[in-house]
């Protein structure tokens, strides 16, 4: 253990060396922050990519209207080898093609709903009581035996909405980016292991094996469908994501159905008050099986330099999203960001040292497949869970995924060495409120992937906005929550820490194997 | 003019002198506070107002079942001669019975949409091209002519949506409070006037013109409807009212569908780009025509003072709503409010010496229909547009309107007399929140149908909660947006005022004719 510490305070001495000599071209830098800033193409792109294309489930028609338009205007931008590359094996497409659902007694009223990915549909129109089924267990969910025939079925909640006396917006403020700048992870507290049997975690897998049976059962006695929802979303914004297994052998999950608080809890008053509630349900999905690959699109501008040209600078995000929406915030924006970063330099005409490539992953909100199969794919050591020789390559790899702000700086995964490098290539930007270089983790999207192998991965600080309250994985993740300012100064800033990644002689500084965050999100 | 101030003077003095003289029972106050916040039936009430009864367009088969539930209730609650009583000829009813709005091309994605009201139906599901009509003036209009056939028509929108940086959610603070006790007539500014001839109002009236010469020809064309949308309501909140005449000899209006603002939008920016849009629209209302008279829910406790039971302490709400959501906060809140301060009163077997009349008030969102007409039936001097004998027995009138948030005070509308009494009435209940009387004047409800013709009229100021953000004319003003502590003191603090009312030996002071503030509502 001391003599891993010795070695990494002895890389780090190296890296805060080399730092202090970073050599930017302010020209270049200039020129980056014109072409982002008064020529931008991202609100066009991003608008392609969402309300052109439509939701972005992976696998989807709406992932590969995306993906074939990203592959085309990569190239048409000037980048080369644009392509949808698979990783593999993956699982089954699935798209919204009907939902209706309608209170039609005790009287007539639409109700604001989506049905979770990947459940079946209603094979037509569906009148159908509304029950609630109240069962803390298996024993007591036999009662409910015979019971569920053309029912819709809705679990008590016992939750209420509260006033937001906060704003839904919001921006970084100076205290903390203070702090995020000031984080020190020696000092920091170790992070929290999973909960043990009783606590949290079996608290939750009991719920959910539960859950599971009131789904089998429900299928098994032909009901409609379920009812779900949450408190989270409110005033006609709802948070809907996955209703089950998606990969080729699964079969189709039972209809689940996601309504607006407000309509939920309604419909869960009258039923309690023993007045009979009829919804019509008619919602028709379509599964797409035929090809059960997962694809990236991935894109270049070659590299020049004869000696670096064969090493990668990266740039991604993820391109696909849940289906309440087009995904504009969760993660066109980050996409939209990363394909003007490559237009900018490649209307500047760049000819950069090393390679730069882009790749708009696939398959993220099921657990960053496409990022982590495209790395151990290509830069894993399969028996180390080390980067290999290729991985060696890489200098760094950038990622854009927590919605529409602004970037107010960067994460570094706890890697000291590329500290004072990213707080220099900052500074040009510091007017545009860019100006934060944290040792802090950030999780949850694809950089993971390149940390995980000890590559040299980092996700940007950016402003909330409405990302938690509004958009990250709702019906409302939709163009008009995007923030074009915000998004051309993102482009800008990326367009010009690519160029520098690129350029600079060395690649960027590594973290140590052991040094703190690395390696926890490994395969 | 100086005749009369001294007259107001001297009116004010004897006011005064008046208010020096308060006496209150505590011991009663005290027990309306026991029951109206520990064994409350607010919510109940709320409950079968809304969610049971449905929403209450004016004249809709909702308003009917609310009315007469209420009327019922009142009696079950030990009042007399609860009735719905008509005012007169008033329009139709409307209520929906379907509505599906889903964008098919260029791919698939349900909207938040909702009818305006009194509008027309589909006559079954139309499958419908999205156009923007683009025309500044009736001339430009024309070279639409002959293509709208079969189509949707958007009116093109240049507004954009912001993240909202301040919370939906509010309550008045103490500041603005002491700023509202302050405030003093004769030293603020007076009234705007209406905008005169290419003033705003000028500018409105062209453009609502143009507005009826689309809907005209959109009509005559076979237009399967118009679309509207306004970025006031977000995030799946939208803001939706009336759609046309309702008097029992108007034709049906031409189908108006409002839609989420970001929905709407979407559609725009789509169809801007060229890009084929079509949406399917099954849209079935029906008009109610067989009864055109308008009703209030009428209801009293009697008087028991012989010198005093021929006179009158009313309180009220509207009982009608727009029809997007169940008009929770607009206005079943109010209602419930005044049911509960009478089943307070009845609980407690109280025996007034005044007559106390609740009335629930139909027609309020059309223009105070309801209330006026009373007013007017019963109370006005149709020559001098002042009280009658019979409204002189009219000792108050006290209004609740302004959504779920508790009572902070009371407005006088210009009434220095009654400010005394009223702090003093107050009192009780400052611990609770309520502690200010101010001289404002505030509108847009039923008081003013007593204010109008001298009478004492009154409505109590609220704290805004999510009023006018989220609640007021929306599809989410709805029982969870309901605050049930808020309602619980304010049905407290009203049963104590009109029993106040109802046991003062004096009716409240009214204002002199020429005070601030009153006659301008007149009829």
């Amino acid at each position: 253990m001391r003599k891993l510490l010795f070695t990494c305070a002895a890389v780090l001495a190296v890296c805060v060396a080399t730092a202090q000599e970073e050599k930017l071209d302010d020209a270049i830098v200039q020129k980056i922050r014109a072409e982002g800033l008064n020529n931008s193409k991202v609100m066009d792109i991003v608008f392609y990519l969402t309300e052109v294309s439509g939701p972005r489930l992976n696998n989807s028609p709406g992932y590969l209207r995306a993906a074939n338009w990203a592959k085309n205007e990569l190239t048409k931008f000037g980048a080369e080898g644009a392509q949808l590359e698979s990783w593999g094996e993956w699982g089954k497409g699935w798209e919204l093609e009907k939902s209706y659902v309608a209170m039609t007694a005790p009287y007539y009223r639409p109700l604001i709903a989506f049905p979770k990915t990947w459940t079946s549909s209603t094979k037509g129109l569906k009148s159908a009581e509304v029950i609630i089924l109240n069962a803390k267990d298996s024993i007591e969910l036999l009662t409910y035996k015979g019971k569920l025939k053309g029912k819709l079925i809705l679990l008590p909640r016992t939750d209420t909405l509260k006033p937001t006396y906060t704003a839904d917006g919001s921006r970084r403020t100076e205290e903390e980016l203070s702090k995020m700048a000031a984080y020190d992870p020696k000092s920091a507290p170790a992070p929290r292991g999973p909960g043990g049997p009783g606590g949290p975690r079996g608290g939750f897998g009991a719920a959910q094996a539960l859950q599971a049976r009131i789904r089998e059962m429900a299928k098994a006695e032909g009901a409609v469908a379920l009812l779900s929802t949450s408190p989270r979303g409110r005033d006609g914004t709802l948070f809907v994501q996955g209703g089950g297994a998606y990969i080729g052998s699964a079969p189709e999950n039972f209809l689940d159905i996601m309504l607006a608080y407000e309509d939920y809890m309604s419909l869960q008053r009258l039923v309690t008050a023993n007045i009979p509630v009829k919804v019509d349900v008619d919602v028709r999905s379509k599964f797409y099986t035929n090809d059960l690959k997962g694809y990236n699109v991935v894109a270049e501008i070659k590299g020049t330099d004869p000696a670096l040209k064969d090493e990668l600078v990266m740039l991604g995000g993820h391109l696909d999203s849940w289906h309440g929406s087009v995904g504009a915030t969760d993660n066109a924006a980050g996409c939209a960001v990363m394909m003007e970063a490559i237009r900018i330099l490649k209307a500047l005409n760049i000819k950069p040292r090393r390679t730069i490539r882009i790749a708009l992953w696939g398959g993220e909100e099921q657990g960053l497949h496409g990022s982590r199969n495209y790395v151990r794919n290509h830069f894993t050591d399969t028996t180390t869970r080390r980067f290999n020789a290729a991985g060696d390559k890489v200098a760094a790899y950038f990622n854009l995924d927590n919605g529409t702000g602004k970037i107010r700086g960067i994460y570094t995964q706890g890697n000291e060495g590329v500290k004072p490098i990213f707080a220099q290539w900052l500074k040009p930007f510091n007017d545009l409120g860019a100006t934060t270089v944290t040792l802090q983790n950030t999780g949850g999207t694809d950089h993971l992937s390149f940390d995980g192998i000890g590559l040299a991965g980092f996700q940007f600080i950016q402003d909330e906005i409405e990302y938690n309250t509004r958009t990250h994985h709702t019906n409302m993740d939709s163009y008009d929550h995007l923030q074009a300012d915000d998004l051309k100064q993102a482009a800008t800033i990326i367009a010009s820490f690519v160029y520098n990644a690129a350029q600079r002689d060395e690649k960027l500084p590594r973290k140590a194997p052991t040094a703190a965050g690395q390696g926890r999100q490994g395969f």
